[in-house]
């Protein structure tokens, strides 16, 4: 069901502060800037292994670090840093179907935080599954867009 | 620096309750138990994508979770449970060389919290990176052992 670690979201105080950190210790570079209104926040991906390379491209994608900062307080992103400061916020796994990994998880018990998938970075079609049912950690899973 | 994402690590408060649950919801297998003395942990690994696939192995290695359960309250995992719960813990990227990856991060201003690699998971060399210092993200780096 799981075909690689699609990325792991890091919430963040200041994102431009944030990606120049990321750039200039690591040697990151963004491929990606969007503002998600319905999550509420501004993002940016930084590639970690790139799809383009033959290696990535047949996990189905590459693997990123997604950094986020909220658009306001009252968004799930902005409770995160009220409550825990900046950190670890999420995993995407990648999967071939987002529609039956959904199904697959939903019957086996699992919660779903989406009744169906929506759009996520780089026109990705994602869904999140609850936290409470997967051990406190909340998990996203991403089809990447046909490239 | 960093050529993938090579694992996220998870604590739990029951390994063997978490890896049945990982296995049951997501289909992913173990590759790996350790008890680590040193970290204070038992731990599993659960392959994401297999570094025996040529895509993987391409990157350097594979992508896991790896779950984490503290050996007792007065440890590093027992407690960021303590204080936090269940989660997300850190993140591992995999390098090509450990001791490049610390000289190169050192010589931007960032603390580790090891002063020479360590032992990791299934033979690898690993070294922690200081959260402080990367935005709250306990970042470790992996030089998986040769195949």
């Amino acid at each position: 069901m799981l075909t690689r670690i699609d990325h792991v979201g890091i919430a963040c105080h200041d994102l431009e502060r944030s990606v120049a950190h990321y750039q200039e210790v690591f040697g990151l570079a963004v491929v990606s800037r969007e503002t998600n209104d319905e999550q509420g926040v501004r993002e940016a991906l930084l590639v970690v292994a790139d799809p383009g390379d033959g290696a990535a491209a047949a996990l189905g994608g590459g693997s990123y670090l997604q950094l986020l900062e909220p658009l306001g307080p009252e968004t799930p992103v902005g409770r995160f840093l009220a409550r825990r400061g900046e950190g670890i916020h999420h995993i995407g796994y990648g999967v071939a179907d987002v529609r039956a990994a959904m199904a697959a998880v939903a019957g086996r018990g699992v919660r779903l935080l989406d009744a169906r998938p929506r759009h996520g970075s780089m026109g990705a079609s994602i869904a999140f599954v609850h936290p409470k049912d997967v051990g406190g950690v909340l998990t996203e899973f991403v089809e990447a867009a046909p490239r």
